[in-house]
């Protein structure tokens, strides 16, 4: 049995290989490969693109999905060991995680970070489902990654752009109404860096992503070859980007994020960022993305915006790795 | 690609095409002609029949739906251009649409009304999904109209009553606990319109509805041989039906619709009222229906309602609309 | 068509039937039995286990499951005849449920307790739901009984502890953190009476079930050759218990819950009771259950528990009463 719910449960071979696999199924459709397959889909937090392109890889592949929203239709989930239960969470994972195993193949699992960048780090909810589990766990966004996200990223980069390796990326934060977690930016770093891009992340002063995160993007490029480097300066960052990969993330808890977005209104991403440097940047973001906060109408709704092609690209990457966590291995 | 979202999208051939083939279908299922079809189902609102009979119509023909509710588990979507998303909705429906056509086959959507019927006519919602979708789109109602419901309704009459061309129907307002949308009467009119019914509309006065529906309704008339007429005098009205399609509606959003509904709580439909008259009218109504508002138990719990098959239709127009859909033309 | 939403719908012979049938299963799968089969799932009360397994059921054996949450995305349903819906539930299930009936193959219907056991033990609701509906319904818990959970106690006991005629099992009161639903002790008592078991019923004074289900429990009993005791000394009840089935349930309305549960909180199962007396006891409960509340950790976390096995066979006897249901019989 073999999870796959963190970038380093693929590797750099791993990730080439799920990418491969996708590009090639993109082209001739695999068939009906995941016929009498069930994936349980378990949400502790809202979904749109995530919920409808892993139900359509089942469906479209001959499989079946069942989804479970922990908020909605089901019991709340206790999570914490040694637990007296006597609050408004009537059923613990303990229980809950095993059970669901006796009825479907895999786990899918989303469970948001809490806003505490060093505790999501750890992604103590996502390792105590995996150890819980009787089936293989594929992530759906947990506190610390959205592995998903990022190959669906990489796949997209890789068509519309070419080979990933030395591909001039840059990740750039963006302002936002609130602190958002760092799993998409640490999943955009680690994927870029198995995938041997030369990657730039920029932010203000005060955003660095987790220690843990920054060394484990290091060893897989140093695997790789790929070179990441950090900037304070927006514009210089994105001078030389083929892509320009917008999010927006907040840090620790005792940073004042809305004086500092306030302050940084400026990292906006517009349309005229794009065009600035030597190159037109294409634009990516992960979506859903609050129009002219994150990013300017004139961004989004030009033609170097990538968002479509890259939210469908989810179904293709997902598509793949279920393949991999059915079969156990590659 | 081939929305149908609006009677007109059929138009008096397309009517007719589509209950030819519901009512062909129902004597020999088609088979799994939607084999391989996965259609995503979009709720801004609630639904009982309309999400059960498209999930089954996609179902017993082979297909699969997908069914996402905005208002749970999934992000509320933004639906205003130019806005500034620094509110409660993450994500607009300029990414929300043409994301999801790439993992669906056709979209189903269901958008009501917001309760001014000078605005709701003008179904602004639908027409910007409408723009947006990369696949096919059907209404599942929108602020406008209930296209499936007003199918439903000509398929039940044709059954129950014979051939659909000058069949006597009224159309008859009710009274309720606060004013509704007018889609489903809109849909009704404009289905009997184009099926060549003989028509009365009967409201009391202030409950017109609205002039771009009433002319759309008097153009197919003219190219089926419809004819329609207007009262305020529900006995009148009733004297001759046929059929008495019950529904209550609300009007323009400066009338008292409390008071009007008190005053008027006399059109409540009653088995006397369906005995009344010339003939003995069948009963009507596209549920949920409020009992011993709306309607009494007496007259929904008699021989004379068509209740329950007119709801059961709805899977056998929605199955013959989705061809449709599905196939790009007729 | 035949309803199954009570152990007395099944019987001594159908119990025995049920179970022979799943456990069959469970060596030789059987296969698409369900191909074309649509189960509608309808929703009053939350639900994982069974909502999961219900759906698996289904898919497994080539069949479809729609479900519908009455408490979101669907209208609030009026159950009291004669009612003037003049609040917030618009629908009747008088045409909630026929209308269903036109789109599925059978309903599985949930709806719990009001917390009135008296009351309750009529089953009202359910028994209103069995009269309109016209397709087969099957219980996925009612106020009285929790039928599906019965039988799949009954199997785990069957495989973990060899044939039921003349098993000792022991079900035991816990406390709890408010009054619970006599539904599963209900239905452990009645299917255990079927079965043949030894059975000891173990709670404080003032909890004793509803004599309507002791009365029948006795019938069963008499035909199958089960023996039924009660007991208020939990530790002589549990001394030669070869399961002991743990379980919280209120009482009637004037009970003051809560004293009570403090008084008794000694009932709260744990490791060092199921080792007490002349065997261990192996460790039941239907789930979710509150840790350290109802159950201790070191109870729960010991190799004596079959909670998981319970659970997963919640599955394999839903597989097999569906069979009954889809095929109007035995």
């Amino acid at each position: 049995m073999r999870h796959i719910t963190h970038i380093r449960d693929l590797g750099v071979d791993g990730v080439s290989r799920v990418l491969d696999r996708a590009l090639g199924w993109k082209t001739t459709a695999p068939g009906a490969i995941f016929s009498g397959r069930i994936l349980g889909m378990l949400f502790f937090n809202p979904s749109l693109r995530t919920r409808a392109s892993f139900e359509a890889a089942m469906l479209r592949q001959g499989g079946h999905a069942i989804v479970i929203d922990v908020n909605s239709g089901s019991w709340k989930l206790e999570t914490a060991d040694g637990a007296v239960m006597d609050g408004d969470r009537p059923e613990h994972i303990r229980e809950a995680i095993p059970v669901l195993g006796g009825y479907v193949d895999a786990l899918a699992v989303r469970c948001f970070a809490d806003g505490n960048p060093a505790v999501d780090v750890q992604d103590q909810l996502m390792h105590s489902i995996r150890a819980h589990s009787l089936v293989p766990v594929v992530s759906m966004e947990s506190a610390r990654e959205h592995p998903c996200q990022g190959l669906a990223d990489m796949l997209t980069i890789r068509e519309h752009c070419g080979e990933l390796a030395g591909r001039k990326v840059t990740l750039s934060w963006a302002p936002h109404i609130k602190p958002l977690p760092q799993a998409v930016p640490n999943s955009f770093l680690l994927s870029a860096a198995a995938a041997g891009c030369e990657i730039t992340v920029a932010h203000p002063p005060g955003l660095e992503l987790q220690d843990e995160v920054l060394s484990e993007a290091q060893q897989l490029a140093q695997e790789s070859g790929a070179r990441i480097s950090f900037r304070n300066d927006q514009q210089a960052a994105c001078a030389d980007a083929e892509v320009l990969y917008a999010k927006s993330w907040g840090g620790a808890t005792d940073l004042d994020f809305a004086e500092l977005a306030r302050q940084h209104s400026g990292w906006q991403v517009t349309r005229s960022l794009l065009e600035a440097g030597n190159v037109r940047s294409k634009l990516m973001h992960c979506l859903p993305v609050r129009r002219n906060v994150v990013l300017s109408d004139d961004a989004l709704d030009s033609e170097l915006s990538l968002v479509a092609p890259q939210a469908h690209n989810r179904l293709h990457v997902q598509r793949s790795l279920l393949h991999e966590v059915f079969n156990g291995g590659n």
